[in-house]
């Protein structure tokens, strides 16, 4: 078992990835001196999966789980199911000493963190990611939310889980398509922080597509280690952790804009890693090389790396981008590479420049 | 002017009590390096009288403040209506160095917290009680939260102003009413932590109801030192922060069975410390004596300190407990108290003996 803990003084914690780990939910629950009531958070596809077998384990490790299931899909991220989910934890009478466990992927991490960090002012929390996505990202760090109409992410807190499980096993019933937009956050990490990493995944990719585990462990791992440190450094956002956000500005506006469920966050993260690349080179002298090499390994995980804005679109993708949670006296700030392996933060990209970026380097 | 800090570490805030700090809002605001971009969150009997000065404070100030008005009362803090909110804070295009100004009583102080706690994951706010209540009380320690129909305060978080500002001219505005439910929480301060408050609001109670500014002030002054001494010492309520529950255990039920808004929260608050003060006789000997003084201070204060309950009235009441955040492990929690000034936490009350208290002692 690989484990990287996430350093965060009196909120540390760990995230353990193996295979087989669902079925240790309870017994891994046990050490962290919880009460006996919790709430298993799932969504009706990877409820129908796995619910009834984490259920078992809470069950034989002393714990009275209430299942409490979503429909799957990102129209779940919204105050109205964060409202039914609460009123589901008072008919249960959960106390301020019992937990919810998220199992699922970001959807459900992010409504039941949400979920989490709001009913009583705060219950403990545990995260049994079940996506490639979800492993390397939104479960590690703290950043919970739900959407609203006028953009993603808009409502939450920074609220950390009591422990991380990822299992490994629940990754051979994810669907290719979002084990592909798994795989670009996982490029990302490569891009923002570590080269030799980047240069592995080139290496490993049709691996990595075909489900090795060994490998998939291996990079999930060295993922959440690089979140952790950035995150142990900037737990709120207000400096380093900006540069998780590579490729995210454009990312969020294109899911905005084309209506939550169109692209993947992954898919959409890819285009707008593309997008921030070329913008890198544009501004700060990142090779055309290392351009190519960036939009070749994402095209190889089979992602979509390129985009053709209609005028209108292109307006409207400008003015999502506005609402984006980094915006700082209006101006939209992107995180650009000035190599692979190292990013920089707050920079103010001139229109004319993102307009070229967007409309495919031409 | 008057200046209580409330110790918290980088959360530390202070909070100003004076007449005439309404119209210094801008300036005070300009000490706390936030963005120009602000919301004033208030209600509609607060806002008719009160909002146009705040806003002028804020514009002179170099802010550009947009007016966020919810109707007055305890419906107004749902999720519904901080659905609404958020949206608007999003129309308003805030972004996380903006901030949030709450002016307003308990309500509005609590919604607005609310959403300032949540909206991108937290944006600065400034609380402007207009209330006696929430002058001494809510505005005072972090606990911010809107209401499910299973209960008051299950959804919300810990979350710390910036500021507060007590404008004790805005007590002149306030139904007498509300004067009275205000100065029940007074009264409560006295009971939990400081004897000789006590025994000077017997001596002055007449003085305060007629709104005695300078009096009025030192005990807002003392109660809220005495909040923040506790809320210092345990910020998320684990232990000592109970003691500030004194008399809610059973107040928040009669508030929940008798549906918001029948009782105002100081009313239910003043019936609810005469139970607890019964209970106490019986469980842990406090004299008969202050049973009596507490009664009769509150009742001077022109507030409810008796109720007879039907049957059934008693069995949801009871019912209305169990969803209490203090419960714990299933059992209902009391703080009592030993004498004037001291009390303890955690108390477990039999059945017998709560039902005689609810029933009146007899």
């Amino acid at each position: 078992m690989r484990i990287v803990n996430v350093p965060l003084g009196g909120r540390s914690y760990s995230i353990k990835i193996d295979g087989g780990l669902l079925d240790r939910l309870g017994e891994e629950c046990q050490s962290l001196k919880l009460g006996k009531r919790c709430a298993l958070m799932t969504d009706s596809n990877v409820g129908r999966l796995y619910a009834a077998r984490a259920e078992a384990s809470l069950r034989q490790a002393g714990f009275e789980p209430k299942t409490i299931t979503v429909p799957a899909g990102e129209k779940s991220k919204s105050l109205r199911q964060f409202e039914a989910c609460c009123n589901q934890l008072a008919a249960h009478r959960l106390e301020r000493k019992s937990f919810i466990v998220a199992l699922g992927g970001g959807v459900v991490g992010d409504l039941a963190g949400y979920t989490a960090a709001s009913y009583l002012r705060g219950l403990p929390f545990v995260q049994v990611p079940t996506s490639l996505l979800a492993q390397v990202d939104s479960s590690v760090g703290g950043k919970v939310a739900v959407n609203l109409k006028a953009g993603k992410n808009l409502v939450g807190a920074f609220y950390q889980p009591k422990l991380v499980l990822c299992d490994l096993d629940t990754l051979k019933t994810l669907p290719p398509r979002e084990l592909r937009a798994g795989l670009s956050e996982v490029v990302k990490y490569g891009i923002i922080y570590d080269a030799k990493l980047f240069a592995r995944l080139e290496e490993q990719m049709p691996r990595l597509l075909k489900l090795n585990l060994t490998l998939l462990g291996e990079a999930i791992a060295r993922s959440c280690e690089i979140k952790a440190e950035v995150v142990g450094q900037d737990e709120t956002e207000s400096g380093l952790r900006a540069i998780l956000n590579f490729g995210h500005t454009v990312g969020h506006a294109l899911e905005a804009i084309t209506g939550y469920g169109t692209y993947l966050h992954g898919e959409a993260i890819s285009i707008g890693q593309v997008v921030a690349a070329r913008i890198s080179q544009e501004l700060l002298g990142l090779p055309a090389e290392d351009v190519r090499r960036i939009a070749r390994l994402l095209k190889r995980a089979g992602l979509p790396t390129e985009l053709a804005l209609s005028p209108a679109d292109y307006r409207r993708c400008l003015a999502a981008m506005q609402l984006d949670k980094k915006v700082s006296g209006g101006e939209v700030k992107f995180v650009l590479a000035k190599k692979l392996g190292e990013v920089v933060w707050g920079q103010n990209v001139p229109a004319a420049c993102l307009e070229r970026a967007l409309q495919g380097g031409k």
